[in-house]
């Protein structure tokens, strides 16, 4: 139907007639002669028509509306000297439309504009209500072949460099460990029974590594019924990989080329290798959080063991039991940050609030002078007071906010502060690419509400050897990669040796017959010749996010769902026939709160 | 952990210190010698160790069994002329081990024997429980292998030949309208509302159309509660496809470029183009099926018009009620096929019941002379048996083998009967690969419990425009590709416009309420200028396992499930917590019948 796409046609075509497909991007009368940007999935062309050269199409290009699908021959011309436009690929040529076919027309009015002529800000009900006209707009267009080329160069990398096979693993499957809550099937001819969505492949990868897969990947779906946040979606992508007889300097060795590859092919940029690392400790301690950016400085100092005992009791009682003070050196806050912001009331009391902490205490440093709040005035010497001033390297026109309080609380509260002030002060290059490594994560962290220990990461992640000893503060082989503040991948190696397993298990409270009832295939498994073997899985979502440049994961995925787990577009979920229902052998159990 | 894979080493490595990861083969103590074939996924190496050359590795190597996995250190060696191993890639050299680390040893006795070198058939039961031990084997490890190299040469070639983008549409989502079994999800944050696994990404991929994405696909997850039959699973995969402004030939050109491909790759094979094409009439006509393996010959004759209004009711009733007579000709079948098999009781008379059939007539022909059943010689005159004889070419040693009755009775009949006799007389090469177009579908077919029309397809299959005044009887701009009597694949071009389509809904007795509840967001979509386009789906599963030479998709398939729609692995599906059915507002239904 066509012979060539709208954007390719460059000088080289003047002087061939060609037939082209597409949607009116607009129209524009001038005088006697019809202008019409036609645009397809390559770029826009210009049209022409007028009543001398082209009478055929005249009147029917008179009548196009935008986004009217149609067809049009015509000789490929040399735009005059005056209208060259060098924005466009197209830019030099132009087509005289001898003939214009309408394939279809625009029947109702357009909810908002396509053309990216037009600037107009839609909200979003109404961009994934209409997401077919949405994804026909040049950003949400951008977004998706930005997504399949990042996947196709993953994938291409993994198989041609480094010897990866993809495998695909079941969508019904049974409940994976994986902490967050499952979708279910009802199964039709098994009644009363369930099938889950999985929340990864992980114990299939992990199969497949018994198996003799060696390396394996997918580009996999993978659901968590979640209550919603900003950036999650009921169901994802990941990049899912495990492979077998490597140790973690090799696996993190052959991801870190991963990534310089994607990134230089996406992105033009050559990252250099190594990646730095940090460990979760020394992540913890510096950033207060384990997916810093460090695009900018701005680290926390610990200033626990100078406060230690002193007369300002919410720093001494801090410390005293068991948790930290820690101060956000903030260069030039002193005159960008005023009290009443920090104090009862003001934006950064309440980020700190949100945080869990119940105040800051700050000093502030001007030509060798500082001014900070009574407590911290009578209640340190003046060592302390300098000890503080040298260990934050503060200088004339710092602010030292403090924190202190349990360690959770007090990272939690300066890293959400390290943020907005970094934000608030323009401290974060866009154009700045930052990847690292955290690793050396703990095995376990305690759940307060079950007064136990439990798996960072899941049970099969393997401790350090070396760590054995004492498993409960034991390091994890296990490691996130963090990409400008935002965690886009991780994994582990896993345990593959029945005796660490158990350890394990006894050691987070799981008895032998709740393990062997949730994954006793998987332990069964190991007991055939499981190699040594480890992986990673990196979200593709929040991956392309970052490389498109967007806030939300939405804008690159295709139908995405609300926070509400609709999709505004086809309105799933619904109700359904009660004859569905019926030939699953389930009902719904839900009684709706009488209003009044 | 490795410097090679065992598979790779050649005369070229000979003098190279190696190390090496996989699982002990098997291991035969040879006089004091212990050979152990060493393998991973890239295939297996012979590897020495005796008391002289190798003492360090030599008990080590004495009690290794058959699936521990271990790394080996050692030299690789030219192998003494007198045990060179042509069948082995790596046959010209062996390994010294001069270390041998046991990373993980077997704890259990194998289910079944994993070395190739073993011929142990093992039932599929314990093959698909022990699925991490089936896909160790040789057999499923290169079928597994197989599926990636086809569905990445599919990939390959739509994004790097023909413009293919792409994208993922969700799984999480509402019923489509494909005619089968909907699996269902309840939503928790939605209560009594929920989502449908999709069947395909049909509307998705109409969207993305709209959208301007101009060329799609996916290696899609696709989902039918069927009752399953031997090969068919709850969820299987799909090459999709949709593309717009190409018409049916430009359409099919493309495919047949990509099948081409693939055999060229996977093959080594030239497949002559464009494919054969049979219209859905023809294929009904000559074979009785809309599928037929065309390797062999065996044709159907119609004879209806022969035999109207004979004497021989069964066939003149048959044509008198709009139904027909056909003749299946078999060379040679005269001999080969007794009157026993023929008559009630028969294997081919039961093929011929389970089809509907009520009986078969036959005539023999032995040197000019015929035997046939009484009622054939009494009622049909000297000119129509001869017609029979000439039409149906048949020569001495023939035997036809008659099915009368309705159409779609007589056609199942008599293509159960064709592949029978094929089998049966080895006409299938079966290193023969027949691919052929079957294309004019009907738009429509009769539900007889419905009482109504109902689309063939679906109902935005686009009829071709020279029907569109009747469109009861029109064809349907729709087609399949059948290999080798298999389809793997079909689709059609789309309506895309509106009073097309409302002629569709009108004929098939779908109200305009009925239709805008079902998929109102595409018809909504429409109205906004949708391009012509078309697509096809391939089944990945059943064109895996046709290239691959098996006989279940089960067998290409990683973790498959049972015809139950179990997974003997993961032993999914199963009973929940009802915790978790509570927070998702849902209850079983069902009640288990007693037992007495």
């Amino acid at each position: 139907m066509r012979t060539h796409y709208c954007g390719q046609l460059r000088a080289e075509h003047i002087g061939e007639t060609v037939t082209l497909c597409g949607w009116v991007d607009r129209r524009r009368d001038h005088g006697g002669v019809i202008f019409i940007d036609l645009r397809d999935r390559e770029g826009i062309i210009q049209i022409v028509s007028d009543p001398v050269r082209t009478p055929a199409s005249y009147n029917q290009a008179g009548d196009l509306r935008n986004e009217d699908v149609v067809q049009i021959m015509g000789r490929v011309t040399q735009r005059p000297e005056d209208s060259l436009n060098p924005k466009l690929g197209t830019g030099e040529v132009e087509i005289y439309a001898d003939e214009i076919l309408v394939l279809n027309a625009v029947r109702k009015p357009l909810p908002f504009q396509i053309s990216s002529a037009e600037s107009e800000t839609v909200r979003e009900e109404l961009r994934l209500k209409y997401r077919y006209l949405d994804i026909r707009r040049e950003r949400m267009s951008r977004n998706l072949r930005l997504r399949h080329e990042v996947i196709k160069t993953l994938r291409r990398y993994l198989e041609d460099e480094q010897g990866f096979m993809e495998v695909e693993t079941p969508i019904l499957t049974k409940s994976t460990p994986e902490g967050a809550r499952d979708y279910l099937v009802p199964s039709r001819v098994n009644p009363n029974e369930w099938y889950a969505l999985p929340q990864s492949p992980q114990l299939f990868k992990q199969l497949l590594m018994v198996a003799g897969c060696d390396r394996y990947y997918q580009i996999a779906r993978c659901f968590r019924d979640e209550d919603l946040r900003a950036d999650r979606q009921p169901e994802f992508t990941q990049l899912d990989m495990e492979m077998s007889f490597l140790d973690q300097e090799e696996l993190l060795a052959l991801n870190e080329k991963l990534m310089a590859h994607l990134f230089e092919v996406i992105k033009g940029i050559d990252l250099p290798l190594p990646l730095p690392r940090l460990t979760y400790a020394e992540a913890m301690d510096r950033y207060g959080c384990d997916k810093p950016d460090t695009r900018y400085g701005l680290e926390l100092v610990d200033v626990s063991d100078v406060v230690t005992g002193c007369g300002f009791k919410v720093f001494a009682d801090a410390v005293s039991k068991g948790g930290i003070v820690k101060i956000l050196p903030i260069p030039g806050g002193n005159d960008a940050i005023s009290n009443v912001r920090i104090k009862p009331g003001g934006d950064l009391f309440k980020e700190a609030e949100t945080a869990g902490a119940r105040g800051l205490a700050y000093i502030r440093v001007r030509d060798g002078e500082i001014d900070t709040i009574g407590a911290i005035k009578d209640n340190l010497s003046e060592a302390q007071k300098q000890e503080i001033l040298t260990r934050t390297g503060a200088q004339s026109g710092h602010l030292l906010l403090f924190a202190a309080g349990d360690t959770a609380t007090v990272n939690k509260t300066l890293d959400r502060l390290r943020q907005a002030i970094a934000r608030e002060q323009n401290l974060i290059d866009p154009g700045k690419i930052n990847l690292l490594w955290i690793t050396d994560f703990p095995m376990f962290e305690w759940n307060a509400d079950e007064k136990r220990l439990e798996a960072l990461h899941h049970p099969f992640t393997a401790p350090f050897p070396e760590d054995l000893h004492d498993l409960k503060t034991a390091r994890a082989q296990a490691y996130d990669i963090v990409f400008n503040g935002f965690e886009v991948g991780g994994g582990s190696l896993r345990i593959y040796q029945p005796d660490v397993q158990q350890q394990v298990f006894d050691t987070i409270g799981l008895s032998t017959e709740e393990a062997h009832e949730k994954f006793g295939f998987l332990l069964e498994a190991f007991e055939y010749g499981a190699p040594p073997h480890g992986g990673i899985a990196y979200g593709v979502d929040r991956l392309v996010m970052l490389l498109a440049g967007e806030d939300s994961i939405r804008d690159v995925i295709s139908f995405p769902k609300t926070q509400q787990a609709r999709c505004l577009l086809t309105t799933a979920p619904s109700t359904v026939d009660d004859k569905q229902l019926k030939e699953l052998h389930v009902a719904s159990t839900y009684k709706p709160k009488k209003e009044g």
